[in-house]
């Protein structure tokens, strides 16, 4: 399958990205000229890894018939200090809330996720290294 | 450095992430639930591509003088077959249009990025095949 994304330079440090029909601006850091006329391109990875594995997950308790809870997710980088700069360690923190929650069912629909099923998540663990972090109503399970 | 996304997930398969200050929806494939909300996660790594490249070339662009220009590029990825699914090659299509442009200043440009500052690149193109191609004026010139 193919997937296309187009950007056009819009001027200054902003680009316009069409995703999906959606549109995106990027902007560059104020330190490099930027107004933050949207968020920077690098942080858009730490953003899709969430979200790639967010959507496994909900679909997995889903089938689960793990359905009342709320849930965020944290990934943090840590960049390297010399170019090409990149991040070289993201930790991503699952956070779960809810009362009926089994502790099984979240860890294993998250490994799940990050382990088999998220492209993103495969193709970030080749460049970076990933911890995973559970918590579920504040505790740390993993 | 550090840099942090928070992610909520915010019902059926969206998800708002918070980004430099922005929210970004991102929403699951019709196929698997979703309702277009927002892009999905994956292509936001060709969206971040794009960026992080466009956003060195502008500026190496700048301080070789040239500026009379405008400027596309275009992230063709495809994708494995089994899961996880993952981006195996992108095409990478800078395109510039100009009446004044120098080839050698803009390959200069885009080559300084792509192999050397780009991070994201850096990043991606060790899971992923990453083939550049420069247009100038429709012409293919690398």
């Amino acid at each position: 399958m193919s997937t296309t994304v187009k950007t056009k330079w819009v001027g200054d440090m902003v680009f316009d990205a069409e995703i999906n029909g959606h549109h995106l601006l990027m902007d560059a850091d104020p330190e490099w000229g930027g107004k933050n006329a949207g968020p920077r391109p690098k942080p858009l990875l730490l953003a899709a890894l969430a979200g790639c594995s967010g959507l496994d997950i909900v679909s997995i308790l889903n089938k689960m018939q793990e359905k009342d809870y709320t849930f965020e997710i944290e990934s943090e980088a840590e960049s390297t200090s010399e170019y090409p700069i990149t991040y070289h360690t993201i930790l991503l923190k699952f956070l779960f809330t809810g009362e009926t929650l089994h502790q099984d069912k979240i860890v294993k629909a998250v490994t799940l996720s990050t382990e088999r099923y998220c492209g993103v998540s495969a193709m970030l663990k080749k460049s970076t290294n990933i911890i995973v972090k559970i918590f579920i109503n504040g505790k740390e399970v993993i």
